[in-house]
């Protein structure tokens, strides 16, 4: 099949000459598969448009915003009815104490709620706030966990300081004597555990939390008064209608929320509990566009449909079909096929395949085929999605394991996949 | 006259319960006169409505996003009609390349262009190409500056560490020789002067850049090949159409942008030189809504507003009108009223007056007539306004004066306006 990209070579060209690299940040197609489009023209629904009018069914979600399908008609409307009233005033309107109660209502250790603009913000905020509560400043991370772009998390080095990542200790998730030592080194100093819902690093399997280790930190955190602060940016209410460790058992002080509240309209936002309210209104914190109206108006028609409707029960269906059928379709054409994490955020690696040749051609191959997977960051299901679009993906992926079980012998090595061998 | 504020005291109750402290962040009216609303329900043109429905003709403009007046019908179309194709997607449209081409075609100091939310993500950006540029650390900023909430650069110490202001100097801003002595503390570590426009820090009146300084900051920078940083975020588009400092005669390496550059929409932006572009690409800087394609579709018609229409001839009319007939107004009440800054942003500080209690007690006059300043940060003028809307706040102003001079003598302290003194 040959795809004209005619479009895309040229924002590409332009790009090239007024954005640095040609484009930044997560959205990059830098480390993706060549054939991978950068430029898109439109969504609706679970599908997507390259530059180009190709229609993509899309497994990724704008990497999570999508949660009710891109474009969706009410939820946008709610947004643009309030831009009419009024979006970025002076002050806020009352839509942001309905979206406080809103969210408080919902999420179950949450007292009290705070919003802003980028994931990045949430957990800053989280941050600050374990500090001014405990007056302390040593934080607990897992090692490789994202929680935003920002230096004191950033994995990548330019631009940093070693101060930007000072009072910080690493564990390894899910590893109970790792948290333990962690907090021993900490000691008194403990400020917070900052985890992920579940370890969902990129390039590498991904790992549900064991209630363990949820419990073994709130333990932790307790015994001297620290915070405990579960980052919920990206997996929030793709794993459950509270905080993603509610299905563990286990209660945060604070989680961060981001990406799909208000289903791709830009809103994050912090809630927490009553004995860190003091410390929350203690910390600087804000921004340009924090108070908008109308991403609220967005949220709280968002968050009806999440507590009202069975999307969560939807995607999970859809999303062991899809499980379901890639393994065993995998298993047919007799390819190694890891797939991890939840059902709704899958991510799948091939066996044998350290610089990703396997993985770049299959992920092509479905591209080929109108299906847009990612090679090495965990996916999205969406609501829009419907068994004839988990239908179209297993038939892609048919022939896109057949594809790759052909091209095995030949594939070279992915030059910009190296770094992950050395 | 009375006012009924029944639905703004009930939101405040209520938002008591969810919100830390009832509301954070610059739009808290913690630090205003006790009558002035916290809540909002509608924007239009110059005119904001009150959650009580009281009519105000709002010299904040959002605190800087609003240039073009409060739901601009041409640029909220804009935003609606791309939000109708895709707006948070998998990867970004070809608006984002048309908005870079667009805003290097305007600044004439950039040529490359990137695209975040809040202005502290542009300022953060900017520090760290400037330390990956120069593989240095040490950077210079003007003492009571503000480059966002962020704790490198926030002013309230709460939740923040020592290591978050490291390899800082401070510097007076306008003061050459303070400027030339930090510079020679950096030394050979120097990665950037960060600069604002003009000094427009809260509570003390504002002062406009020295040209010599300026060049100075310049020539310091070139010495040691350090990046110099403009930050626009606050000032951009109210004094010139290209970078602020332009019209002092220089150029820096980078500056950022965003409050009304999207006219209230969310985006900012950071914007270089070429010399600067290849550690621009090296950092690692993203956002989940950082390429939303709706936001940039208003900018380009914000953009498109700057460049061809009279707008920042008509503010600097209206605001030369509004300080011209205010320091008569002033003068025939014998009361000493300092206005500073350029016209477009005003600030309007008494004379005699270190706890506020006499702006405090004028700004509620002139709410009380409808208009809605600020005693102690500067304001906005927008494009919206009227030599009718100057009128009329001349009008209050008389009133309000003529009422602050019967009551000054019987004035008590403002409490809340006590740490000013201290």
């Amino acid at each position: 099949m040959t795809k004209s990209n005619s479009h895309d070579s040229e924002l590409r060209a332009r790009a090239e000459a007024v954005i640095p690299g040609g484009m930044y940040g997560h959205q990059s197609v830098r480390l993706l598969p060549d054939d991978y489009p950068q430029f898109f023209s439109a969504g609706r629904g679970a599908r997507l448009w390259d530059a180009d009018g190709h229609e993509l069914l899309d497994f990724m979600c704008a990497y999570g915003p999508n949660l009710f399908g891109y474009g969706d008609a009410v939820i946008d409307a709610a947004y643009a009815d309030q831009l009419t009233r009024g979006d970025t005033l002076t002050g806020p309107t009352g839509l942001m104490v309905e979206l406080a109660e809103t969210l408080t209502g919902m999420i179950s250790h949450a007292d009290w709620a705070m919003f802003c603009k980028n994931g990045a913000d949430a957990t800053l905020m989280a941050l600050m706030i374990a500090r001014a509560h405990t007056r302390r400043t040593t934080v607990i991370l897992a090692k490789g966990a994202y929680h935003g772009a920002a230096p004191w998390c950033s994995m990548r080095p330019a631009g940093t300081t070693p101060e930007d990542k000072a009072n910080q200790i690493l564990c390894d998730y899910n590893d109970v004597a790792s948290l333990e030592a962690a907090a021993s080194a900490a000691g008194e100093d403990l400020a917070a555990i900052f985890a992920a819902p579940l370890k969902h690093d990129a390039f590498v399997d991904q790992v549900l939390p064991d209630p363990a280790y949820a419990r073994r930190a709130r333990e932790l955190c307790d015994a001297v008064g620290a915070l405990l602060v579960v980052d919920d940016v990206r997996a929030g209410f793709r794993i459950a209608r509270d905080c993603s460790w509610s299905v563990v058992g286990v209660a945060p002080d604070l989680s961060t929320w981001g990406k799909c509240i208000a289903n791709g309209h830009a809103i994050s936002a912090l809630v927490g509990a009553d004995k860190a309210r003091r410390a929350a209104s203690a910390i600087y914190a804000t921004g340009s566009f924090w108070f908008q109206a109308a991403p609220m108006a967005a949220a709280l028609e968002t968050l009806r449909r999440v507590r009202q409707t069975d999307y969560l029960e939807h995607i999970n269906r859809l999303g062991h079909r899809l499980r379901d059928g890639l393994a065993e379709l995998a298993s047919a054409h007799r390819l190694g096929l890891r797939q991890s994490g939840p059902v709704t955020m899958p991510l799948f690696l091939f066996e044998d395949d350290p610089d990703l040749r396997r993985g770049f051609c299959w992920s092509s191959e479905m591209l080929k085929q109108g299906v847009y997977v990612h090679p090495w960051h965990n996916m999205f299901l969406c609501a829009a999605m419907t068994d004839v679009d988990i239908d179209q993906a297993l038939e892609a992926a048919d022939g896109a394991f057949q594809s790759l079980r052909t091209q095995i012998p030949h594939l070279a090595p992915v030059e910009k996949m190296r770094f992950l061998i050395s």
